[in-house]
């Protein structure tokens, strides 16, 4: 069947096909794309998109010398396969299995790893820039970047560096119309001007000095060759704008792209998504924030809620859906998210403002500067906190209690499950004199009857759940319930004790106390890095209080943790209930 | 002399004048700017360049319920002066005095707290989307913003935002083709030829959606007052493009628009700078980061260096005269200079990347992202880190330490002075396995003959500095230069060792773990937030090693340290001579 693709191990392989033969590829590399992504899981629309895109770039251009960058990676897949990995393509986001996203460790192909949006102009400048520095003159230099991630700030300064130099790179800008969610914002309705005639005479991309072309059709591939063979004679920064069709090529992935951006197992002839047994699940977290926001909102017209770019991932969406006046998704455009925020919050606005962890470092400096500064009682939901699973290092949501935890004025909440979720919601809702970050994991919880009436919190309370005489673990977050399980384990044994913090800060002074005079072995849990986190913060209370005990710190080591299932993560990192389970009972 | 001026306490008091009170106004209120700055120093060429367009906007708005927004914020002494802060124009800057920049909590004009560039866009946006939800269908909501910093990232972002929203908003672009150091970028090239005609049809601004009126003369008053009135009428959003000049009214100061940006004190008649004594001063940091540069730059063609916006400030300029081939001025855009960075160390050349400790909270996801997962070794060198003085709270990089402690394969280093510095710069350009972060002070060091020939250091290693029997202090960075002050007025009792540990991270396992069996009374002192610091790290080092003994951690607690003089601000956040001292004489 796949009598071209068999044969292609890496792009060399495809220099000798005809045209006719691409196209041929094209309809290989798709159904290939599709077998393994329906039974293993992954990102499909994105890669389905470029199909054709890929196999002209790299008949066109001579990677790995020439650099090919895939902003983002999602759409990475067709590349990935053409570049001798076809054969451990079936491991794709597996533990030890091959990344997710393009990966400089991974692949020679691969010139810069990415994961976070809008990241490729810039990486190829440095590169193109260094060519010429290094008299590497023939060599080209190719980022694609979709229409969603080209309108983050980011990419905006990587073109417009790039417009006033020399550097012979060339965008391909992927315009479908769609991030993960459909794309928003001016750019994206000018672009839509751009493809149906209704712009006027001068492009944007030209004002910024760009040579622009196109737009042109992203699947036919002999008009790619075409314009890329053509593109790769003129000297500076170009920009192709190409159209192309997010899930291209399977009928229900083309009609319901924000379900198959990432759809799970499908059958792959009808597209048709795996069903799910009829078990009564906990909720995600995304969907308790979700509805818990659409139910706060609908009682307080001055609730608003923000996403960058993440309607549905977040469940943001369900806002959108019931109260769309006030439910913002303001694009990849975490920086943005955040001074927004800050500025309705100053004219008397409750502002939800949900940002996953590792994208809340792209707006680290608007947390300190806008917000806390100015202790705005902004409302952050982080979702996606701690180690995500098979999406990787670049994803793991861990850093943030340590870079959070250091910026006065701020509150950081982790809740131990979905009621606490809900309650801390309500809670920051009624008012609060500082702005507060809430973290939470992905996926699912294990409350199937969350729905409960809300109380308030106080601030800054932690709790004891069990008694105990000898130990005690101090967890904080979701993580916590691994801790009852392991207690069950061992017959609930009167000599533990476990204490849920779910404030990391202010942290419960008169409890952690109590706590530090009574045991002598004390053990703090946590989804997040060891280094400043909430353990390193317990040490820093006992130290200023002067009580010395050893405390055994359970967080993530200081190493980038790879791709996987969550729970083969949790013991590559050493807090799974194993490791925590066998610490506690050396002292039994 | 100032007769119209001296009867404006607020804005209202401009409303029953004529449009020739008006400019009368100006000039007066320049000479009242050029008065009390050439004694008490501070920012003077962009508030010299907005005077016009000062009093024209709060004579044509209606302030303080009309939101007035200053980008960054360095121009807005007029409109300090203008809003009932006249009397107290005089403490401007120093220690209890009013901020240099625009403040929530210092007046109710101050619609915004700035300081950082491009973020006025996004708050704007935020009160305008706020007023709409909340029925404020009259409130108007405008954003001054220059020319540098709208091609900042996160000013697109809230355009890409604004453009498709009806909100009633006004961006003035206030082009005067300079930051700090003359604006750079495919946009500012792109005003340019907006303001010669050479620009097409369409416009940029009208691209993303905006309503775009202008160029007009920023210092026309008539004009201006016009024009806003107009604007005033037009529902949604608006740009108005106001051409300035930097430092207007000064002769010396419009000629030298990149000195008198912040030229200390001078003569209020010339211009002239007041003359520095000839005392052979220590050199600035800067100088010795920048000149440093250059010598290693001379001696290896793979050296680049790259500043976001500040040649001047870093001392990059040395090297973009030298050797302007391989010197980047980026413009505002730490997140592209630092991905840029990452791209050009995959292609072999060695990258020193030069960012204020404050700004590179902008890049911070870069850092971690494109850096650090990838192990790229990028030399940062973190400029202003520590206390910076009178630019305040906004501008303090104190938080660098705590939020670069956390991310894997990062090295951090504190040079002690000048000496240590260089040798730490030549070290890192000879080729290191990691990235590192270099952070060092604003200002002079103390070293007046620190160009000596340069060694390599180890890193990670600490070193003893004065050995002692009974108490230790371990010191990171210049701030152990106190310590040794601190030891001569203690005539170096033989009671007290000094360690240095130029590397915060790795850390020196050996020699901390010898100085915590030897000593039972352990200090340290850093520059830097106390939380998830280098004292912090130690706790958690002594802790995995189960070694528990009190540390007194002296760094900054945990609040935003105001402006004013540093050696008072390092009295208000007690790490001062004096808190030292007596804590250390208490063991004696």
């Amino acid at each position: 069947m796949k009598s071209i693709l068999e044969h292609i191990n890496s792009p060399i392989d495809l220099k000798t096909l005809s045209i006719k033969d691409l196209e041929q590829l094209a309809v290989e590399l798709r159904e290939f794309i599709i077998d393994i992504v329906s039974v293993k899981e992954g990102h499909l629309g994105a890669s389905l998109g470029v199909v054709e895109l890929t196999i002209a770039l790299h008949y066109v251009f001579n990677t790995p010398i020439d650099k090919l960058i895939w902003d983002v990676g999602h759409q990475a897949y067709g590349h990935k396969i053409l570049t001798s990995r076809k054969d451990v393509f079936e491991t794709n986001r597996q533990f030890g299995g091959i990344s997710g996203f393009p990966k400089m460790q991974e692949s020679e192909y691969d010139a810069f790893g990415t994961g976070h949006s809008s990241t490729s102009i810039s990486a190829l400048l440095g590169m193109a820039l260094a060519a010429q520095l290094q008299g590497k003159f023939q060599r080209q230099h190719i980022a694609v970047i979709g229409d969603a991630s080209i309108a983050s700030g980011m990419a905006f300064e990587g073109l417009n560096h790039a417009g006033v130099t020399n550097a012979n790179m060339l965008v391909v800008l992927n315009d479908n119309a769609m991030g993960i969610d459909p794309s928003v914002g001016a750019l994206k309705k000018y672009l839509t001007n751009v493809k149906t005639g209704t712009a006027k005479e001068e492009n944007i991309f030209e004002c910024l000095n760009f040579h622009y072309s196109g737009p042109i059709d992203g699947h036919d591939l002999p008009a790619l060759v075409n314009e890329l063979e053509r593109l790769k004679k003129i000297e500076g920064p170009k920009l192709l704008h190409v159209i192309t069709t997010k899930g291209k090529g399977l009928q229900k992935a083309e009609e319901n792209q924000v379900t198959y951006h990432a759809p799970g197992k499908f059958d792959k002839q009808t597209g048709e998504l795996q069903k799910k047994g009829n078990t009564i699940e906990a909720p995600k977290f995304q969907d308790v924030f979700g509805k818990t926001l659409v139910e706060l909102a609908l009682n307080n017209k001055k609730i608003v809620g923000i996403t960058p770019a993440m309607p549905t991932g977040s469940s943001l969406k369900y806002m959108m859906e019931t109260i769309p006046e006030r439910a913002f998704d303001v694009g990849i455009a975490e920086q943005h998210a955040v001074t927004m925020a800050a500025g309705m919050v100053t004219d008397g606005l409750i502002v939800f403002c949900n940002i996953y962890s590792t994208f809340l470092q792209r707006a680290y400096d608007q947390v300190i500067h806008d917000v806390a500064i100015q202790n705005l009682p902004v409302i952050f939901c982080l979702d996606r906190a701690g180690l995500v699973g098979e999406d990787g290092p670049t994803h793991h949501g861990v850093f943030d209690i340590s870079y959070l935890r250091c910026i006065p004025n701020l509150i950081i909440c982790s809740p131990l499950n979905e009621i606490e979720l809900r309650n801390i919601m309500y809670t920051a809702q009624l008012g609060l004199d500082h702005p507060i970050a809430i973290r939470y994991p992905r996926g699912r919880g294990q409350e199937v009857n969350w729905q409960l009436p809300m109380k308030k919190l106080n601030i800054g309370e932690g709790q004891l759940l069990k008694e105990g005489s000898e130990i005690a673990i101090l967890s904080t977050g979701p993580i916590g319930n691994m801790v009852t399980e392991i207690l069950n384990e061992l017959d609930n044994n009167p000599a533990i004790a476990h204490y849920n913090f779910p404030f990391i800060k202010p942290i419960d002074a008169a409890l952690l106390e109590e706590i530090l005079q009574k045991f002598n072995h004390i053990i703090t849990l946590e989804d997040g890095s060891a280094i400043g986190g909430f353990g390193s913060g317990l040490l820093e209370f006992a130290n200023n209080i002067g009580i010395h005990k050893i405390i055994k710190i359970f967080g993530i080591p200081d190493s980038f943790i790879t791709h996987g299932a969550t729970q083969e993560l949790y013991k590559k990192a050493g807090i799974d209930k194993m490791s925590v389970k066998q610490y506690v009972q050396q002292f039994l």
